[in-house]
């Protein structure tokens, strides 16, 4: 028997407990041993749910509990999740977590307090929800110098993206819609504004490099300018919008970015809709790779932390080396790095702005008084730059 | 330095080589260790290659050798292929495999081997080529009852049908096509008879019930009689036709089967075209995912074999373990199985097929003197049943 805590009952919590009831024989059977849920850390009491008799209040009650073997966080935010997890890897508890701040920020420091506790800090849950994708590049993976990792991280703006694409809806409808919906947060900025796919990246990025991204180094633009006129022009283009979290290796420098761009029918992520998750993997090996399913969701994310339980079950004594050190990864300088951009300019600077860009391309969209163009490929700088002597209505990168 | 050896230099055998030497200091870093190829197994000789200086053409040589740790089975085949896996499993060598005739048929029994002796058969690249699917279903998918498994499993079967539903062509002449370009074999039976893809559903199925089935007990159509005529119908039906592989758990049963399928643009794997690979996978807590890529090709499969080798290598003296058991799984009987059929009649049968499958739509697709209908829903044994009344020109299932 392997005694677990759970620490917090909202979303994901009540869906670890419901994982762990439904799939009870299964899940015991995969981890070798019986699972069972000892306490539950909760400021509130669930009065009406059975699980009030194992909710605590006190972490304390926990950390001390020598039967307790592993610890799920799934409280969100970095405090007090940090110094929760961080004394569970200290007390010789592994840890199995979602929380994609407390991942982004600790990660490296808590992997490394769980080799030297022989145990384990398992966070699959981080990115993509109920994608397997964190195990697989640390398990399938391990052949290839992997030069790209482009995912749709968010379904939050996902499905604000193909809301607008699909619907012609604007940007504030639609995540008007999405919050009643239960698709948005109240407070959406970490969504909209990209920061939640940037820690994704981020994390994403520090497994592949061994090394620590800082999300806050990780280069962000969300999707609130975007408006039902760009969505005219990408459809008449036979494009698409999405927010892509994307890092890629190019000339020996790994540029990191969260964006929206414009991508074609056969781009990998082209097909992926509403509130999906998918991730694009190019190895130099493998080729192009992809993973896909749900990127969030109560079950899909409660999945996804109930089988790094399992794993911690099946290596209740020894460490699963996770390759991630604290010694910081340089990023490659987002002003060199190198795209075409789709901008639209009011129709009398046309001229200007395609002897500007080098563009070959106007694209008419039926709006009056603008047009769309398609610049010649050039960095981020340089791009910068020559903006500055004509007026843009919007600017898109294309990939 | 962990040494080991290849066994067979050929498409796969070769790029295992070349994987590892590219890769070199990647790979000797996520392995732990650096990895070696010390002899290769072939009959023939490569006098102008480097590799020449390590060719053995007796096997005794690599199973005697006390420093081999890990052998990498690129034969394909079963015998000998089985022969020598056994006995380096019984001489405490890991195994890594790509081949799916001797994991379909063995895999069970060597497992086994490989748990008495504490070391590792492991065989990512037998299903899929390079898409990660087996390790993710046993060490992610763990929380989750898998209830449905459906892929597309061969890449020549999928790049005939992709050439049929773009290109028009016929099955002849595309498959002439694909030989030529090397996507077919000279004997194309195993794959454009589904028994390629059988082989693949058998060994997923067998590792998510944890128990054998024999790919001898699959249901198995090929497509060698779709037909143009049959594209013309899938169009005007706004579907395309692919060769699935599929293991679904309904109503306490296994059903697994490999056919083509009607299937429409909401399906998941409805944009696989081509050469490419895919294998959805439902799990009642998890929902959909689905795991994409190249499903064969020399670098992709060798980049899966070598990940093998560096799972071996972090695991050289314990056993990972894999939940499939020698006991046979009973399978459902297909005659239960439920689909709905599109059949094909010549015009004056149109009244009585309707009739007799509960037909409401009629199917058009501009050909003289005969339509498409959609049976309602039905077992095999119903449709076989039914269809002995009337002349069928072509019956393909719709998922």
């Amino acid at each position: 028997m392997v005694k677990i805590a759970v620490l917090g009952y909202g979303t994901v919590g009540s869906g670890v407990v419901e994982v762990l009831k439904t799939n009870q024989k299964l899940i015991s059977a995969n981890a070798g041993d019986e699972i069972e849920v000892k306490h539950v850390l909760d400021l509130r009491d669930f009065p009406d749910d059975p699980i009030q008799e194992k909710i605590v209040h006190d972490y304390s009650v926990i950390l001390n509990d020598p039967e307790i073997q592993i610890v799920v966080e799934v409280m969100g935010g970095v405090n007090p999740a940090y110094s929760f997890v961080k004394q569970a890897l200290l007390s010789g508890k592994s840890v199995a977590t979602s929380n994609k701040e407390l991942v982004a920020k600790h990660g490296a420091e808590l992997i490394s307090i769980a080799k030297q506790q022989q145990i384990n800090f398992f966070f699959e849950a981080s990115v993509g929800g109920g994608i397997p994708i964190i195990r697989p590049l640390q398990c399938c993976l391990t052949a290839d110098e992997i030069d790209e990792i482009s995912g749709i991280l968010n379904g939050t703006t996902n499905y604000v993206l193909s809301e607008m694409t699909f619907q012609g809806s604007d940007f504030e409808e639609v995540l008007r819609e999405a919050q009643e919906l239960g698709y948005a947060e109240r407070n959406p900025q970490a969504d909209v504004e990209g920061f939640d796919a940037g820690r994704k990246i981020a994390i994403l990025t520090s497994l592949v490099s061994g090394r620590q991204v800082d999300f806050e180094d990780v280069y962000t633009e969300g999707i609130t300018k975007i408006s039902s006129a760009d969505m005219k022009y990408a459809k008449k283009l036979n494009c698409i919008i999405k927010l892509l979290a994307r890092s890629r290796r190019k000339d020996g420098q790994t540029y990191v970015m969260v964006a929206p761009f414009l991508i074609g029918p056969k781009h990998p992520l082209y097909s992926v809709n509403g509130v999906l998750n998918a991730v694009y993997v190019h190895g130099n090996m493998l080729g192009d790779t992809m993973f896909f399913g749900s990127g969030a969701g109560k079950l899909p994310t409660a999945s996804a932390v109930v089988s790094d339980v399992v794993e911690a079950a099946r290596h209740l004594h020894d460490h699963v080396e996770v390759k991630w050190s604290q010694e910081k990864m340089p990023l490659g300088k987002i002003a060199d790095y190198v795209s075409r951009f789709f901008v639209r300019v009011k129709e009398e600077d046309q001229e200007a702005a395609c002897a500007l860009f080098g563009s070959e391309k106007i694209v008419d969209a039926g709006i009056a008084g603008e047009v769309g163009l398609i610049t010649r490929a050039m960095t981020e700088e340089q791009f910068a730059h020559l903006a500055e002597s004509v007026s843009l209505l919007s600017r898109i990168r294309i990939d």
